[in-house]
């Protein structure tokens, strides 16, 4: 951790100071957990009403903010901002290691680039490619030939380029189609821990540039994403489906084999994506809806006990009024 | 395995022995499965009918059960009274080795407390502390900092402390944010295979004391849970959120982030939580409705093409009305 | 790769030949990316609009396709036809080591059939018998006592064996119920990455002979997969659940504990399957429905907006005749 003052940070980061600057800060804190010497941030507006209680010697907040208790430093993206703030006090991960650790297995027909740090127990096997300033944590998994970009961070255990899921069945036995492609990991991706990204039958499954993947997601053979795609832990892209860029998937959706997500598609969490979906849209559900007609329909599943009792009563009133 | 007699096995367990208290058990099986000289349970009424043909030695019963075929064990909790003649007939798992296997990776800074058995292939970072009478099997991987409590037993290829899911988006380009909190896994805690616990971005991801999670659960950063949860295999915790004491969530359940569980609650296999829930309530559905609801509404889903068809009468009777 | 002239493939992989058989061709593609001296194949309809302007030197087709642009190998399976071409043309996975590899962990007591390989970073535990030519990637944890039959694949990071989830809870405190059990893995099963199929409370957990699952499933304790099954990324069974033979559980599924899917039963994906299910059926959506009600009933919740406007036409309209 560095300590330094508001001013120096504000500079830094490309805030705007209000109130005193010679205050020092050394690192940061949530508005509740602050303390003195701790710089804190109001990113979702849920944690307004921590403003007024915080202990913190800073708080990042929006532009026109009108809070100032405390000094502020002041940002028209404080997220961004508060981001800045963690690195500049608290700097990227220290690796307690450089390199290639012994305990890590690197086939010797791999290729590893410069200031790539490979952790205890992760295996990376033949004729794999590993660009600059990546990092592999322990326990990951590349398999054979498939190539990894610059700046890729692969969290523990997830396992990269394993044989995707096919098979031709014939009278009841179901004998495997060998997956001859492999998979290609763009420049900026970063990865959770214990993900499965399947390797394509054919050609490459490809995670595109700058793509963040939480935990516990798998992609089947020959997906392929966009750049800039989120995709929110327990997700599941099935095989020879694309993303366009920018789509996001919430937490353990489900995406069909053989269709396209356009550009910018968000797929909220849990949802079922059967078909291809425009560039744009946002989709709820499983099967999937437009965001509009979903959100009618699926609240009227709640009303479906009151909407039986109306029926009823018209059946009643009906009856009445045919017998009258 | 120890082989005792019915008299000795019940002063061990508390239980009351009804019929030949000489005869010898030397294992525990299933009641179908039971062979002589096993003994066996009925905890669960589906399997009642396989009392009859049972060919167990012994079998453990209700306090009230009328079954006396064969010698019982009765107890009022006859699952905790199984569990008890497990260990006793059984014994807890002998380790093939002891402490820290020379094939497991413990960093230089990290501690390790008494009784605590590391297996080959597990990653424990940088700082990280953990207690006695542990036990991490193979593959587990620990991050940096982390701490974990006293008697806590986490499976194969489960990852704790790896990055939480924090981006900062400007102009489509997502900074990560480093996380730079923790994880602190309470006294008595067991984590299952494969799971992801994430550290926190600030402060402690929290795992309560005596909480039990199955296979290929994640809880994202900042997610607290209190003491004896039970997380079934595949759920999902988004960030943030805080679970109560003995919360228990289904399989494949997903719980949105930054909301509350009061204590007790259980949601649902599959069911999807979006907002807080009350100490106490049992949700089902995605998204989430109270039980009596939830059920009630749920069930109507398979009744719309009969309200459909009674709509269409209406409609018919209704314009024949009209026109008389 | 090894390059093969159409008639040679054709006689090895038992396909008609229709065109010039003295076409050489040395490696597989789609036909959308083939290049010359590449053979191709058309197994879904949904790429038939590429067959017009692929560059493939040969094509594999239904034996009665009218396509005949360029020379084509025909068969009544295709997609059959194009595994073994795949085989014949690339040939099977070539390990880069045999064996037990120095940087796997192969407890002593364990037993390793010949032609077996297993990669750095596996463990293998005490009294494990693995068959033969079995090939165990990097990272696959085996617990104590499982058994391993021929020929089975299991892809990195898979957990075989780890404890079941079973404790009986008393005033608050859960405890646990050593699980004496273990896992069977029968012959030619495949198991994807990062699964985990828990060892049995007592008896054996069963995956069926010839059985192949994706990645990221689990099986819960004293599961038995019949054999032939399909079970897709993601999905879940529960505790004591039994699959008959060529049950297909799609992705994301899951399946309750203590029931039974008969033979053939197919679940789709994402769907939640509460109760035994007779063999042959298919179902969907959670709750499961069988496959023609849930049809019918899951796309009238789409129509509920529209089914409300009705009925309040139908209260208007009664409104007005009981006033007449």
């Amino acid at each position: 951790m560095h300590s330094k003052t508001l001013r120096e940070l504000a500079t830094e980061i490309g805030a705007d100071l209000v109130g005193d600057g010679d205050v020092v800060v050394s690192s940061v804190n949530t508005l509740q957990d602050a303390r003195p010497g701790q710089l804190s941030f109001l990113a979702n507006p849920k944690y307004e009403k921590d403003l007024e209680s915080t202990q913190a010697s800073g708080v990042i907040v929006a532009a026109n903010s009108k809070f100032d208790r405390v000094p502020t430093l002041r940002a028209k993206d404080p997220q961004l901002t508060y981001q800045r703030a963690v690195l500049a006090l608290h700097g990227p991960r220290r690796h307690p290691h450089m390199g290639v650790h012994p305990q890590a297995f690197v086939d010797a027909t791999a290729s590893v680039g410069e200031g790539t740090v490979i952790y205890p127990g992760a295996y990376v096997g033949p004729q794999v490619r590993i660009g600059r300033d990546c990092v592999l944590f322990a326990g990951v998994i590349v398999y054979e030939r498939c190539a990894i970009g610059d700046r890729v961070v692969i969290h523990g255990g997830s396992v990269i380029g394993a044989d995707g899921f096919g098979y031709a069945t014939s009278a009841g036995v179901h004998h495997k189609i060998p997956q001859v492609g492999n998979v290609v990991i763009e420049d900026d991706v970063e990865i959770g821990a214990n993900c499965t990204i399947d390797r394509a039958a054919l050609g490459s499954t490809t995670v595109g540039k700058g793509s963040k993947i939480d935990n516990l997601v798998t992609l089947g053979h020959n997906v392929r994403t966009g750049p800039g795609c989120i995709i929110v832990a327990q997700a599941g892209v099935a095989g020879s489906t694309t993303l366009g860029h920018h789509v996001v998937l919430g937490g353990q959706a489900g995406i069909a084999g053989h269709i396209e997500l356009g550009d910018g598609v968000m797929a909220a969490a849990q949802c079922g994506v059967t078909n291809s979906v425009e560039a744009g849209q946002i989709v709820i559900g499983s099967p999937h809806l437009p965001i509009r007609e979903g959100r009618r329909a699926y609240a009227l599943v709640r009303e479906l006990p009151e909407l039986l009792k109306r029926i009823k009563d018209l059946e009643r009133e009906v009856e009445k009024l045919k017998t009258k």
